[in-house]
């Protein structure tokens, strides 16, 4: 890899080897698409690529649509950019510069792919019973989260409202006293599909652009009366959480990994001799302290087996539909992707550095989620930090 | 109300004292909004009105996003121009235009408030235990559905495959065999509001503009096993289907009666003064037989109370959101809205007009829903028909 122009720290999330995209507004200024490198960020509306046009929008979905040879095209054009003749008018300092939203969010699936998570959420919440449901090891469970309310890292958070009951008691309503976040990678997919039509595992990388940060932030006590039969609703849908910028697949190639086997073997329409397993390393900062340290490698759904089976009834794809992985969670309790599995739901507390202790979220606490893999070279890469402070409720 | 220069039919869903929204094309041009009257469409975006503008749109959306002021002031002056000079040049046969999808969605939300659907179907799938689950009378239950699988009304549905298990045997793939139909009533939101502000209410008319038909198509085996513990997805993601005609809430004054009474009483953030019980009688007719005639107004659960609940974790909603009752069964078995209900679960199959007998639908059954409300004057209005016919599984 050629030197970069750009004045490169020692370390970073973003070497040449990420190259990550998100919209930005230069101060006074309506947002545009950018490219993170480093500690700056390059305007692509005012550079020529292929997909020049489509970065002038104020979001990325233009440019996803437009499909895997545009996305490997601009990529290989970017490298010779930031490797070529200074384009230093075009480049800011990302603390200089608002970060938004980087796409227009078309339906958010939130699945729960993690046996550690699924395993530990049926100990705390269903004791006495298999922890996993029948279902679990045969097809990634999943389910649709409200997509409106999907917000771009540091957007506070106001502590939701709800009804709540404790048991032998009438409903109450009143604020959250269990504020959970749950740890999680995001797929955003570009290319649509069309309705009645199956997605291929094999397909991942026809339909999916790239990768984000998720933090699903998660209501316990709301969640725990408003379950049943249909699900998680208000638990959930007040905010979820994503890093500014959208790590392209095609950066993740040194990440791959085999996930772990699947026993018993599913079902074909979710086998694929294209295992995306993923090296993706995550940290829980909390208050300041780092908590857990999730590792996304021990997913037993992968993401392309995700994408099939979302799509195996004919649901179709649009431009912008973000997937979650769940909870990443790994085997020990400096692993988990929850709260509730940290504090085994409150009654574990943790001691944080500044010697408070916590069970679950109080108001005014600041979590950040940040994760690196392998980059190409020999790199490390990042995704930027996805993280939210907690506001009271109204 | 003055007479109309448009031709009216003797029977219509669409006197003018309806005057429901829709997006059409002409021949051969693109979409743009008209309003229904009798038989014929009036294409809005070439009359004077005070929404002129958004009425060249290919959507509601930037109409339904101009709020109550401006929807009030626009159907004053439909009812000026209709009952004014003809505007021949600007009025087609709805026979001879392309309905299209009212709204662009933004998110799908679907409720469970018919306390005799709910009660049917825990007696159906969860024997031997409560049939209501223990928060069903102290919160509307409700989930987020796929918002990018609304169709509208005449788009063919293909029968989804899927994962089922049959008890005993291994899971299994293939196409569903227990394919059956929701009819309900949705709200579509116009003013959106602010992340972090609960919603009353009471603000329901300030917020919701008006009311669709839906068929929320429903594969039950697949649902039989994935809703564990996340709810339904799969089942239920294919395929929505709405009418092409959206019914302000200004025509429904007349069909607004006293819901059911509640007891026990909701929380305070569940009442309002402002009821909207409705009386629209709902219609489903299968292959040309009309095997159920399901009663709106004995829904548990009212609009306004779904908005409440919807928001008060702070969930923002968005111009486009679409929000529907569940299914509507009143007390009887020839007043259900869904086929379980109808033939219990395959098990008590049904004789059509035709002498075929079905338990759930079969490829090319095809099932049309449509239903009336009293309208102003002693007049009864309709909402259009929300059809699909069924393809076989690719």
């Amino acid at each position: 890899m050629r030197e970069t122009w750009v004045p490169m720290p020692e370390v970073t999330d973003f070497p040449i080897q990420n190259l990550p995209y998100g919209v930005f507004s230069p101060p006074g200024r309506p947002p545009r698409v950018g490219v993170a490198i480093g500690d700056h960020v390059l305007d692509l509306s005012e550079v020529d690529t292929p997909a020049r046009a489509e970065f002038a929008a104020a979001t990325l979905n233009p440019f996803l649509a437009r499909g895997p040879e545009v996305w490997a095209a601009v990529r290989d054009r970017l490298v010779d950019l930031l490797t070529g003749e200074p384009l230093t008018p075009y480049l800011h300092a990302q603390a200089e510069v608002e970060l938004h939203l980087p796409i227009e969010v078309a339906d958010y699936v939130d699945f729960y792919s993690s046996e550690h998570h699924a395993t530990n959420g049926g100990r705390i919440l269903r004791p006495g019973t298999e922890p996993l449901s029948a279902n679990w090891k045969h097809l990634p469970v999943g389910y649709h989260g409200r997509a409106g309310t999907v917000v771009v890292s540091g957007t506070p958070v106001v502590r939701p409202s709800g009804q709540t009951r404790t048991r032998g008691e009438p409903p109450a309503y009143g604020p959250s006293q269990r504020l959970d976040i749950e740890a999680e990678v995001g797929f955003v997919v570009g290319v649509p599909s069309a309705q009645g039509e199956p997605v291929s595992a094999d397909d991942f990388e026809a339909h999916v652009f790239g990768v984000v940060l998720v933090n699903d932030w998660s209501a316990r006590d709301i969640q725990a009366w408003e379950s049943q039969p249909l699900g998680p609703f208000l638990a959930k849908s007040f905010a979820t959480s994503v890093s500014p910028w959208v790590v392209p697949l095609a950066a993740l190639e040194h990440a791959r990994v085999d996930p772990p086997a699947q026993d018993p073997p599913p079902l074909a329409y979710l086998r694929t001799d294209q295992p995306w397993g993923l090296d993706i390393s995550i940290e829980i900062e909390w208050n300041g302290t780092v908590v857990s340290r999730p590792p996304y490698r021990q997913m037993y759904w992968t993401a392309p087996q995700q994408l099939a089976h979302l799509t195996v009834n004919g649901a179709s794809l649009r431009t912008g539909d973000l997937y979650a992985s769940g909870t990443v969670s790994g085997p020990e309790r400096d692993q988990v992707g929850s709260l509730l599995e940290l504090t085994w739901n409150g009654r574990e507390p943790i001691t944080l550095g500044n010697g408070e202790t916590r069970g679950f979220l109080e108001d005014g606490d600041t979590v950040t989620i940040r994760a690196t893999a392998p980059g190409k070279d020999g790199t490390t890469i990042g995704f930027g930090d996805v993280a939210g402070v907690i506001q009271p409720a109204p």
